[in-house]
């Protein structure tokens, strides 16, 4: 069992009850619905990516993960709303997501879009109880109000669904997959580093590491629609390149995309030098191996 | 002209041109259309109710309305996030909102669910920004984001969903009218006074006041709704009943909703009677009196 394998035996149990402890129901019968539709996409949540980068920077800063966990099940919360929202008929109009039914499809529109909302406006919530001090708060809930808005999340999706139907161009298609997934994952490394006083310099080091892993995630992801396993993946296989044209391997060849993906794996490697050698760090190397290697 | 027509004569330009700066679109080019989206509802927004709200709190404080005026745009801008989602036709299927084509009748489905999860987003992230001392920042967030998630404005969005084509009981609908809007204009009464650094005490009159006549609003609304019209309303007549079977005349009468509705507006006006007399305070009591008076 490597290290990634170890944080993932320790950290997913971790994460799942705070987010079910997070989201608990309310006394009030008639909330009882939209409670169980939030929990629905989040209990059907994959790889947990995002919480992990949380908790592991924490312990690459030998800090004690209780300061992150709740960012990290934040974090999760605002993913899980946008893949609610873009799994909606008037969006990707997806049927299953991880091999379940969507949101939508249990629940219907008018709940699925609510329940989104509603795990947005959770995060924030959460995140006023960050138990830090108060400075430290505000920068942690602006870092990731700013990478969820249209500077980052929001804006890849818009461009996103703009681009259906579209070739675009290499800028066009980096600037999708940079915000789209790639700044929330980036936010996850540097409000955790923030909430764990972490320098300048070192917020930097995650940052790069969270920017490359983030863009080769992408590609893998790019290249798994193209070669992937409908079973495996849980999901129409090539469904990307239906309703957007271009992809990575598409723009560049299937060569070319893991030439990129490899030396975005590198760079995110020789960010971590400096943080020196630890267990956590040993994970996020893994964890960057993984997203080259995983097969869904 | 009343107090409370001086107020708005001075609050509307200042809120408009703030909401204006706070919403300016980005560098991006691939960003127009998202921003443009956001700004259409937020431009077509109607009485600026809230955001008078929160500058009048400031103002019967006796503070500066500086304090506030990010408070009172954010507010804004989630309320008209709730109305961009109500609006779609998962939800109450709307082509009009103040005599304006909706926002997905302009936009497309996609670009307005995106939208308003941008302008929840956006609200967070000016609310980061607040020009008051750390602990402040996170209080005014926490009752925000409380007042707008499941316990307050999206609870009662997805109730009065549930009861959509139903008879529904006293109860149910007060749940919907406290929760759907009066949870909001409660929270730009409680958030401004916490920005003003308030007692408990005050913090407690100003959200008496702010139950009151947020419950007042909705009654008038309901009785709008079935004597209004069309023209003044910039919406069809009668949709509310359209969809859901029960409004407060259909429970108590025509006469019993109006003697509820004057009772809490003489409850809000009570609430307000230890603030003492000021241009502010004398705008409230106006604007009490106005939210039975008006006539869309």
């Amino acid at each position: 069992m490597n290290s990634l394998e170890q944080s993932l035996q320790h950290a997913i149990p971790l994460i799942n009850q705070r987010l079910e402890e997070l989201l608990s129901p309310s006394d009030e019968p008639l909330l009882t619905t939209i409670h169980e539709a939030m929990l629905y996409s989040v209990r059907a949540g994959g790889k947990r990516l995002r919480p992990l980068l949380c908790l592991l920077t924490a312990g690459a800063l030998r800090q004690d993960e209780s300061r992150v966990l709740d960012i990290a099940c934040a974090i999760e919360m605002i993913h899980t709303y946008s893949l609610i929202h873009d799994d909606l008929p008037a969006l990707d109009n997806d049927d299953l997501r991880r091999g379940k039914p969507t949101n939508h499809r249990v629940y219907g529109e008018a709940m699925a879009i609510l329940a989104g909302d509603a795990l947005l406006n959770r995060a924030f919530e959460v995140l006023c109880q960050l138990p830090l001090a108060p400075d430290l708060v505000i920068r942690v809930i602006a870092e990731i109000a700013s990478s969820s808005g249209t500077a980052g999340m929001i804006g890849g999706q818009v461009v996103d669904i703009q681009s259906e139907g579209k070739s675009i161009d290499m800028p066009t298609m980096r600037y999708i997959h940079e915000n789209k997934t790639g700044r929330i994952i980036r936010s996850c490394l540097v409000s955790s580093a923030i909430a764990c006083q972490a320098t300048a310099e070192q917020i930097e080091l995650f940052d790069r590491y969270g920017y490359n892993i983030g863009l080769a995630f992408q590609i893998a992801d790019d290249i798994l629609d193209i070669e992937g396993d409908e079973a495996t993946m849980g999901k129409p296989v090539g469904s990307d390149l239906q309703n957007r044209k271009s992809t990575w391997p598409a723009l560049v060849g299937m060569n070319g995309a893991r030439k990129a993906m490899q030396e975005m794996i590198d760079e995110a490697n020789r960010a971590l030098d400096p943080l020196g050698d630890s267990p956590a760090v040993t994970a996020l190397r893994d964890l960057a191996r993984f997203i080259i290697e995983r097969k869904n």
